[in-house]
C-alpha cells in the first residue's frame, strides 16, 4: 500500500480472471431485480439472514478428508489455527450450518431469505465467472406441501416484481418421488443407477428424447466422438421413464390425472402424487394459476440433495447477447425440496425447501424484455464550472438540484468548456447547466438538453416535429432551472 | 454436500471465529444507513462500481515478493495458475487498481461509491470482527480543493440521511501539508521519524497532550510497564507540533487565522493553507456551517498514504454497547486526499479524495439516538392455521394483506394454537389472524393485537387508559381484515 512507486516492482492493475469489475450500467438491473424481489419476500414474512463470505470447509461438504487440499470448486485456504476454510459456493449450505447449530433458538418454521455473492473456482469462459450473486428464499422445519406451494407462488410473485411480463414465463413442478417411485416399479435400486437415470433426464431439453434414450440405456456418443455411458435400463424401463417424462401439457389437475396412470403402483409414487396434488389445491388458493405453474414431470434439477418436491422457472422466449446473438435462457432460477442437508451436521432430518433466482440470467432477460434503454443508468445533472470565482453559484444550483431530489454535480476537473460538454454526454447528463458570466449578471441560466441530443443522434424520434416542442437550448430566468431540468427528465425520451 | 450422514464424518456446525451471522434484527440498521446514504451519492453524482471480493495479492499491495506467502493481515491463496490472489481489505485498493486499469475510458475527474463487504486476517475479539462492510465514496482525477469540500459536504448530509440528529456529529478537517510543513521547519526529513510524529499526534485523543509529549520525545511507558519508543523530536520542535495540534477551536475562518501564525513559515504550510481556505469557500457555498465541519489541526488519521487534506467524521456522545456499557464511538467515519495510488501502478500521479462510512459504529450510534425501538425489524402478520381444511381461507387472507402492502404468512408448522401463538410473538408479529371454524361460518376474523402486549409486558404505556382505546382482540368483519390490521400497525407504540 505504501510502497512509492518503483518501475521494477510496479504491479500490474489487473482483476483475477473470471472476475468482473461492473459498473453502474451493469449495476442496475441487478440491483432492481434484487430490492423486487427482496421486497416480496418480505412481504411473504421471510427474515433477511447474512453470513459470512468464509465456512469452515468440512462444514460447506465438498472438504475430502483424506486428501491434503479441499477439492476443486471452491476458494479454499488455511486458517491460522490449520483448519480449511473456504468462500461459499452457494447459500443453501450456510443456511444449513446456521440451521443445525442455532435450531434450538429458531422460530420454528425457519423462513429465511438471503442475497449475497458465491464464489466457485471453476474454469472461467465468456459469460462465466467465478464470482456472481444469488437470491434465495427458504423454508426450514416444515415438511408441508404447502411450504412448496408458497415458494413457488412467491418465486412467480417475484418474477413479475422484477419485470418479467405475465405469460414470458412459467413455474414447472415436478417430485423426485415421482421418478423414484418408477423406478423402484422397474427394479432399479442401486443409487448410482438412480442418479443416471436423473442426469440423463436432466438433459432432455438439450439432447430431446432419443439422446436420452441411449443415456438410459447403454450409452451415448456425442458429435466431437466423446462417449457418455448410460444408466443401463433396460428397453422397457427406458421407455417407462420416457413416458413418464412425456406426461406432461395442460393444467395441473390434468397432468396429475395422467400421472396417476404412469406412476400409482409404487408406495413413493403415491406420495409423490399426494404432494403435487396439496401443492396445486395450495396454489390454486394462493392465486396462482396453471399459466404461472404447471406441472412437467421432464424437470428433475440436477442437485442430488432434493428429496421431494423441485421447481424450475422457465422463460419462453431468448434473449439477445451484446453482440446481438441469440441466448437461450432456459432456466431463470429453480429451487426445491432438500430435507437432509441439516442432518450433514446433526444426524436428524429437518424438512426444507427453496427457490434460488437466477439473478444474472434474469437481468439478461429483463434487457431482452425492455429494451436497452430501459435498464440504462442515468447520469447526473452536470453544472459546467468556467471561472474559479463563480465556484459558489455553481454550488449553490447543484445543491438546489440535489434538493428537488435531482442527481447533480459541479464539474471539477480541469478542462474548458467542450471537454466538459463531452464529459457531461459520457455520463449519460440529462442536461447542462450553464451559468456564464452573462448568465449570472443578467439573472438567467442556460440548459443544455442532453437527453435530446443522444435521442436525435440515436434516431429514436421524428425528428423534426420532436425539436420544434423541444429546444435544444434555452435561457430561463434562475429562479426556473429546477422546474426546467424537471421537464428535460419527465420527458425523456 | 450429498454424503449420507455418519456419526463418525459429521462436521461440526459453526462458523469461522471472527466472521458473524446477523439476522433480519441486526441487519436492519446497517440496510438503512446504506440505502440512505448511497441515495446521498447518488444525488451527488457518484456512480455506483462494484469490483470483486478478490484481487491479485500484488496489486492490493501487501505482498512481500521476497516471502514464500503474503503477510499477515490478509486471506490469501494461490490461484490454480499459482499466483497468489486475497481477499480485499478495504474498497480503496480495487478502486485504485480498476482506476490504473480503466483510466483511458473513464469520464473525469471519475466519481464513484462502493459498498461491499471487506476481509481482515486479524485476531478477532469482542466487537472485533474479519469480515465488515464498507461505504465508500471517490473523486479520482481532480485536484482541487472543491472536490475535498465536496465529499465533506457529502459526508455531512450523508449522516444526517442515515438518522443522526444535527449536533450530533462534526467533520474535522486538517491537511497533512501543515504538518509536513511544520516538520520542515523544525528540520525533521526523516519519513520515519515523520510517520512517528504522526502516529504520535494521533493518540491525542487517547493519552492527552503529556502522553503525546512522551512519544513526540523519547518515548513513553505505558501503565502495563510496555515501552513505545518516541519519534525522538528536541523539546523545541515537541512543543511546536502540540502547539499545532491545539490550535483548532471556533469557527473554520477563525482556526485558519491561527494557523497561519504557527506554521505560515514553510512552503509546504502555505500550500496547505491555500487548500484548507478553499475548502471552507466552498463548504459555505455548499451550505456546510462551522457546526457540521470544522477545521482541527488535531486530526491526522492513520493512514500513510493520505497527501493532503484529511477529515473524520466524530460523535459528540457515547452509545451504550448491549449489556449497556458506555461504548466511546468517537470517529465513525474518515477519508482524505491520496494522489499516490494509482501511481503504485503506472507511475503516474493520480490526485484522488475520499470518504469512507463507519458502517457498524455508525449503526450502533443510531441505536443510541434512537433507542432500541427504532431499530427493531417488525415481523409479518401471522395467519394461525388450525384446520387442514381451511387451508384456502389462511391463504386468502395472508394474500390480502401482502396486496394491501402488509408483509403476513400462514404458519406451516405442525402445532397447535399457543404454540402458534409464541412463535407470531417471538417473530415480532404486529398481530396474529384468527379464522376458526366459527369465524369462517360468521364471515368474521379475530385479530389478536400482538404489538399491545408486547408493550404492556414491557410497560412502555400507562396500561389501563391504553388498553380501554385499544382491546388485546377484537372479532369483527371479514371484509375489515386489512383495515383492522392497519389501525395496529399504525398505532405501533
Amino acid at each position: 500500500m505504501t510502497d512509492a512507486p518503483k518501475d521494477a516492482s510496479r504491479p500490474e492493475a489487473r482483476a483475477p480472471r473470471g472476475f468482473l469489475d461492473r459498473r453502474a450500467r451493469d449495476l442496475v438491473a441487478e440491483r432492481r431485480i434484487l430490492a423486487a424481489v427482496t421486497a416480496v419476500y418480505e412481504r411473504y414474512g421471510f427474515e433477511a439472514l447474512d453470513t459470512g463470505a468464509l465456512e469452515y470447509a468440512d462444514a460447506l461438504g465438498k472438504f475430502l478428508p483424506d486428501a491434503d487440499r479441499p477439492n476443486e470448486g471452491v476458494f479454499a485456504l488455511q486458517d491460522d489455527d490449520e483448519q480449511w476454510v473456504a468462500l461459499r459456493y452457494d447459500l443453501t449450505a450456510p443456511l444449513a450450518r446456521f440451521c443445525a447449530q442455532n435450531w434450538e433458538t429458531l422460530p420454528k418454521p425457519f423462513r429465511r431469505y438471503a442475497t449475497g455473492t458465491v464464489w466457485r473456482n471453476e474454469k472461467p469462459g465468456p459469460g462465466r465467472f467465478r464470482e456472481f450473486t444469488q437470491c434465495d428464499a427458504d423454508t426450514v422445519g416444515s415438511a408441508r406441501p404447502e411450504a412448496d406451494a408458497e415458494i413457488i407462488a412467491m418465486a412467480a410473485e417475484g418474477f413479475a416484481a422484477a419485470g418479467l411480463p405475465a405469460g414470458a414465463y412459467q413455474l414447472k413442478i415436478n417430485s423426485r418421488k415421482l421418478l423414484n417411485g418408477l423406478m423402484a416399479t422397474a427394479g432399479v435400486t442401486d443409487d448410482g443407477q438412480k442418479l443416471a437415470v436423473l442426469r440423463a433426464v436432466d438433459k432432455l431439453d438439450r439432447l430431446g428424447p432419443d439422446g436420452v434414450r441411449l443415456l438410459l440405456g447403454a450409452g451415448r456418443l456425442d458429435e466431437s466422438g466423446a462417449f457418455t455411458k448410460g444408466a443401463g435400463l433396460g428397453t422397457a424401463a427406458a421407455e417407462s421413464v420416457l413416458a413418464f417424462t412425456a406426461a406432461g401439457g395442460g393444467g395441473r389437475a390434468e397432468t396429475l390425472q395422467r400421472l396417476a396412470a404412469v406412476v400409482g403402483g409404487s408406495a413413493e409414487g403415491v406420495e409423490g402424487l399426494k404432494d403435487l396434488d396439496a401443492i396445486n389445491v395450495a396454489l390454486t388458493a394462493l392465486g396462482v394459476g396453471d399459466d404461472l405453474a404447471a406441472i412437467d414431470p421432464a424437470v428433475v434439477r440436477g442437485l442430488e440433495y432434493y428429496t421431494g418436491a423441485v421447481f424450475e422457472a422457465q422463460l419462453h422466449f431468448d434473449a439477445e447477447d451484446e453482440a446481438g446473438q441469440p441466448i437461450r435462457l432456459g432456466s431463470i432460477g429453480g429451487g426445491g425440496r432438500y430435507d437432509d442437508l441439516v442432518a450433514r451436521f446433526t444426524g436428524e432430518r429437518v424438512p426444507a425447501t427453496g427457490f434460488s433466482f437466477g439473478v444474472s440470467r434474469l437481468a439478461l432477460a429483463l434487457r431482452a424484455v425492455a429494451g436497452a434503454q430501459g435498464v440504462q443508468a442515468r447520469g447526473p445533472v452536470v453544472v459546467i464550472a468556467f471561472d474559479q470565482s463563480h465556484m459558489g453559484e455553481y454550488f449553490a444550483a447543484a445543491g438546489e438540484l440535489r434538493a428537488a431530489g435531482v442527481a447533480a454535480e459541479v464539474y471539477l476537473g480541469s478542462s474548458g468548456m467542450r471537454p466538459q460538454m463531452k464529459y457531461a454526454d459520457r455520463r449519460m447528463a440529462p442536461a447542462a447547466v450553464i451559468l456564464g458570466g452573462d448568465e449570472i449578471a443578467a439573472g438567467t441560466v442556460t440548459i443544455k438538453d442532453l437527453d435530446l441530443g443522444r435521442a436525435l443522434s440515436a434516431g429514436v424520434s421524428d425528428n423534426a416535429a420532436w425539436r420544434e416542442q423541444r429546444p435544444g437550448q434555452v435561457t430561463v430566468p434562475r429562479g426556473e432551472l429546477v422546474d426546467q431540468i424537471r421537464r428535460i427528465l419527465e420527458a425523456r425520451p
